[in-house]
């Protein structure tokens, strides 16, 4: 992992966000799972992205969720905070938060309430963030998930941005899941720190020049990309790419976040990694019993437990 | 305009919200904006919906606005308070405080970042909203725009908070755009102050048994709206739910907050109209210019100002 001037490269877990069973974020179990991603294949961590329910909780909450991990031990400079809002000013005090306490760069959704905006709009909205926070320490890294969002970073807004702030925006997590849009955006940006938002396209994304990847399942098998990051230039990893993609393919025939949760609470046997706040719903018992039989087979369990 | 157990009826402007030339809100000019709508066919307002850029304001910019146009004299029980926001906690600070207050109502969005969602999970997100806020003055109306959201209220859905909150689920507004649908759930809700998003469909949701409409281009074309609503039962209004149509049509053709907001601007003479936040960006001078020119060659700006 470098980070000087540069972005962050490597294996980053989207941080799950635990929560008691009142709903309230569950500080130290955070800051316990946050240290075991780092001790476990992760250089970094992403912390209230979409897999950490990020927009369900409110701007107190997280400012206060951030404070306490950092307070617990987790290394600033290898966070990357969510910090995107619908409104501006939350993103601000957000990203501003983040980076007075060393955050080593924000993860910028767009504003995503409103449909067919046009870049204009995006543009001045991260132009706003970017002015009123006013931080030289401030590193950006552009959230593309037009699945969740459905307000895309283009290539034109993603030039227009660079070109006005090179030493600000410095990477991108494409959670688009195509591998193609990804190939692309790495071409086309080579300055920049693309992340994969699937591991599927891990080894794909280092080979042709991107940084790493960010993904939610790596809150699970971030040993397995670990090995991958550290080796795939000299070894073939393509067995160890392979299996990754198959437990992938297997917690994502299930909604993803609560499998996730579901796979932590079996492994730490804490009934509070169950918690999540709604819309998301828990996994039903039938449900969690044929993934967990699933991951049984590929000897997932044996492997990392 | 009742609503006696019985939830509103008749014709809502979603109200654009002013702003200063750094983006704060214009207390005085909504405050203002708002005695003049409901002094010109309006029955009630609906603040801090879609068109009056709910989700680019902070949870705080938002109570300090309902407060103060309270303060300037707006009627509570006439206004329907946008509250609905991602995260839970957010919806029930803007909730009860918007009940406490005396609002006739509120309008929730389901929380709207994640997709493909079930109605069990959306019924959670509403059913802690309502037993958190816990204030038996509190009237709901479900706000169904899919066309941002993605989450939709389905039949199914709503049958369900009608069952669990009979006396606080009150009314709906059907953003779909589809006149199909609202009239599907016109007759399968008789209970429910179904509202129309759109004034194309006002006279056939009210001969439907439709409550009225909550619409965006009620801010500058409720005189209209305010006639057919008060004359639709015993007179032919045919003509002038036509003309209203016509006006909606043009308008709708150009970006609609940034129109609208445009001509409150010709109006009234006074720029800060002009103002929106990003991702919303101001028409551009040429398409504003045909804009006017078209609402000229239908009369508008003679019929009312």
């Amino acid at each position: 992992m470098t980070q000087q001037g540069e972005g962050f490269r490597g294996i980053f877990a989207a941080s799950l966000t635990p929560q008691h069973d009142d709903l309230r974020i569950d500080h130290d179990a955070l800051a316990a799972h946050g240290h075991w991603l780092l001790d476990n294949g992760c250089d970094g961590l992403a912390l209230f992205g979409t897999t950490g329910e990020a927009t369900a909780f409110s701007v107190a909450e997280r400012l206060e969720a951030l404070e306490a991990v950092l307070d617990a031990g987790l290394p600033a400079h290898r966070l990357l905070v969510g910090t995107g809002c619908c409104a501006v000013p939350d993103t601000v005090t957000l990203t501003r938060h983040a980076v007075q306490h060393g955050a080593g760069g924000v993860l910028l959704l767009p504003p995503f309430y409103y449909k067919d905006v046009s870049d204009d709009g995006v543009f001045a909205a991260l132009d706003q963030v970017i002015q009123r926070v006013g931080e030289a320490a401030l590193r950006v890294y552009l959230y593309h998930i037009p699945r969740m969002t459905a307000v895309p970073f283009s290539h034109a807004l993603v030039e227009r941005l660079l070109t006005a702030y090179p030493e600000i925006v410095v990477g991108m997590k494409d959670s688009s899941g195509d591998g193609e849009h990804l190939r692309r955006m790495i071409e086309a940006f080579p300055g920049l720190s693309v992340f994969s938002g699937t591991e599927r396209h891990l080894l794909g994304a280092l080979q042709a020049g991107g940084a790493g990847c960010i993904t939610a399942t790596m809150n699970v098998t971030c040993p397995l990309a670990g090995q991958i990051f550290a080796h795939w230039r000299h070894d073939d990893v393509r067995p160890l790419q392979f299996q990754m993609g198959m437990l992938r393919e297997t917690i994502e025939s299930y909604p993803v976040i609560p499998a996730l949760k579901r796979i932590m609470a079996t492994w730490t046997g804490q009934s509070g990694w169950l918690n999540l706040r709604p819309p998301l719903m828990p996994l039903d018992d039938a449900a969690a019993a044929t993934l967990l039989a699933a991951l049984q087979r590929l000897n997932f369990f044996s492997a990392f437990v």
